[in-house]
């Protein structure tokens, strides 16, 4: 490897940890891992990459634990600060890509208020893993050439997601933490015209070892999610839902991988 | 590394690359290259992670050259099932995530109905690099929680996109292979009603050393691209087209990552 990274100099990275399982984090990744004197890490990181930190790192774990108050925000943001400021190498690490989903404008803003720049390494996010797991393509010529990975969490300040509008668009639905909206989103697609009868994939913990598949339809979405006990971390694949009644299917699975 | 792959016994790899830039590859797709007995290659990959396959192992160029005849899908289907009933360990190496628009699924089902299953090993796609380029996300609050990733290339057969209900959705648009036709996918959002003066970065080569990019609007995109000399491969990032009149812009690049 000698490709130099675009800021050499940043001595802040968010690190995108991939989806689930260690070895899909990028080699960029793990030399900054291996250069960082403090690592801050979510609940979502596989607890492996840890391991490939110098033995003296500092590593803060930042995420949510069930049942305890969540970090907040503001928490993150301030530690991040200090630590800068206290000259050391940080990596900010964060499951799937740093930039979907990942909050990381919050963190890169409070750094920037405080002088200093913030490095992203990119990861594999969610959705691609997602994809292996079922060992098929998230596009294709069948299902189009749109692809929309949507957020099922409402944020504070977030503008609502327009699944009316997606499902004229066509698009392949990746949804990201939808599990506890699922009904909700899988209501929203009917009335704006998708059959309820769209095939949706469900892959439980993407990317992990332990992963988890659940083939279900629009229709049956909420039921299927009840009955096989499905929690986040989740990604929905929802295919193009105009198309579910036209003669393309998406292609089946492999079998070898079934999960 | 403890960890194994969902699909440890899988001889055929679909892996990718990550765009531009060899360390953007997971630590999976290095193992997979070093096993490999059989390395089919395309023209955007980092020709470093040659480097890492054996000494021994073949390597097969079976992308585009410009000016000469590109390989078609069948001759490298033919190829790939060639080399699995040679009882080869297969890399189909693909920069991004084979998964998005990487014709992934001609090849799957070419290896599926001659009775070898493949593998798909996720990789960093080109829009989480082109965001990483720029220093921010590809997705926060302010922005809203659609990511539409859009192929700007027609292929056939493929049904078209549908930007005027994109703009309606207000998704943040991630549009790959788009410079050819950057003009007109820009009068198409604006026809669906996105401002004129929404914001536009073209990151060129995303993820490489030479990475360039281009700030820019949908109005003057046609303009800045043929100023600026820019080719494919580039991302274009389209700010949510409904809200560019709104009151929340779109956080500004952090001056230390400026390219």
């Amino acid at each position: 490897m000698t490709h130099v990274s675009p800021s050499p100099t940043a001595r802040i990275s968010l690190v995108g940890a991939g989806p689930g399982c260690a070895d899909l984090i990028t080699l960029r990744g793990v030399r900054r891992l291996q250069e960082a004197d403090v690592i801050f890490y979510d609940r979502l990181v596989d607890p492996e990459l840890l391991a490939l930190a110098r033995p003296g790192a500092e590593r803060v774990f930042v995420g949510k634990t069930p049942g305890v108050a969540a970090w907040s925000q503001a928490r993150i943001n301030r530690l991040l600060v200090a630590a800068a400021r206290a000259g050391k190498r940080v990596v900010r690490l964060k499951s799937g890509d740093p930039g979907v989903f990942g909050r990381a404008t919050e963190e890169i803003a409070a750094l920037a208020e405080a002088g200093f720049a913030a490095e992203i390494v990119p990861g594999v996010t969610a959705a691609s893993a997602a994809a292996a797991e079922l060992g098929r393509a998230l596009t294709d010529r069948a299902s189009g050439r749109t692809l929309a990975i949507v957020s099922g969490h409402p944020a504070t300040g977030a503008p609502p997601v327009d699944f009316a509008a997606l499902a004229r668009a066509e698009a392949t639905l990746a949804i990201y933490m939808g599990v506890a909206r699922a009904g909700e989103t899988a209501r929203a697609l009917i009335a704006g015209g998708a059959a309820p009868a769209t095939p949706v994939d469900i892959v439980e913990r993407a990317g992990a070892p332990d992963a988890r598949r659940v083939a279900t339809t629009l229709g049956a979405l909420e039921a299927a999610i009840r009955a096989h006990g499905v929690r986040n971390p989740a990604i929905l694949l929802v295919a193009p839902p105009r198309r579910a009644d036209a003669a393309a299917p998406l292609p089946a699975p492999v079998p070898a991988l079934a999960g």
